[in-house]
């Protein structure tokens, strides 16, 4: 039936695994395509040109608002982030289903302008076990843990404007999941208006 | 996460396979129970009371009605059918999830009065392939086909009110995407409403 791709927005609280769960759905299906973001922050230690980031210049970043390439952007602490439209159109078009790991804001934003994006929020299945994982990471500091936190309670409020919401419990669950959610949208009627008017057509002429 | 059942109404062309669709989804798993209508009409060799249908008197049926004991019924050539309360609501209050075989204006009145009711379109890949099946059959006259043929152009113009539109083109196939999309739609975010109050004042009280 449908052929088209399916822009596919997860979000989630960090530490919810939301990062190893994509990580782990890219290397056990190839339907998916992950979106690049671009980025005016310097590039980090190990961070390569178009697997973490497209970095871009401030001019060059403004180039690509102006000339309306980008789907969504934003600006935090001075750095523009933005998911540029052509690789995601591109991939789309060929059938794969795109992921763009993204916060809140920008969810919605992306639902507003492609209605038919499918929104995914990834949850540990309680607040203790989101705390137990931030702390048992071991790489952030008390003041961050509780950062992390608060910023979680945040991005709560805005977990019922997703469309489906993952517990991730057990990771290969959770991967089976989130797939068996992207099967399962395939077969949304609207996703399939052109199947059903060619059979709509077909049953008049029979 | 939810542990309340989903009403699952599964609408479909005669000729179509759903019966024998629905007959396989229930063998195989046991998170399903499929609701019986209750109808005015006398029995047909080989039903049975409340199996095929729940058999009742007209008065029987209009208190029914007046007791508000039908989540849904309409009248065809001079009998009642329609779906019983009571059965469906303590079904789903133990969690397991009830299918109804319904056609399309029941499905309507039912998506009306209870919107997270979950709406299935089973359809045959082709026109040519339902003519096929219906010819296959043996057991009707052309004339039977071609009205089954008018009835299904008729049918298919409601298509796009339903949920998910699934092709029934080989059976275990078509079994496992419909238990696949029930699964999945466990996990809509409006369908856990609870679930994410309660992380929510978790995270509050973290």
């Amino acid at each position: 039936m449908a052929h088209k791709g399916i822009l596919i927005v997860v979000s989630g609280f960090s530490g919810s695994g939301k990062g190893t769960v994509m990580k782990r759905l890219l290397e056990k299906y190839d339907n998916y395509a992950l979106s690049v973001s671009a980025t005016t922050r310097q590039p980090r230690e190990g961070e390569r040109e178009g697997r973490e980031y497209f970095f871009k210049t401030g001019e060059e970043f403004e180039k690509m608002i102006a000339k309306d390439e980008l789907i969504e952007y934003a600006k935090y602490v001075n750095h523009y982030y933005g998911t540029p439209r052509a690789y995601v159109e591109r991939q789309l078009a060929s059938g794969r289903d795109v992921i763009l790991e993204i916060e809140v804001q920008g969810a919605r934003k992306i639902k507003e302008k492609i209605p038919d994006t499918l929104l995914l929020f990834v949850t540990p299945p309680s607040a203790k076990e989101l705390r137990r994982r931030l702390t048992e990471r071991g790489t952030e500091t008390p003041e961050v843990i509780e950062e992390r936190m608060s910023r979680a309670a945040k991005e709560a409020e805005s977990m019922d404007q997703y469309d489906y919401c993952i517990v991730n419990d057990a990771l290969e669950e959770c991967v089976e999941h989130i797939h068996q959610i992207v099967q399962s949208e395939h077969q949304r009627c609207f996703r399939n208006l052109a199947f059903m008017d060619h059979i709509r057509e077909e049953l008049k002429g029979e």
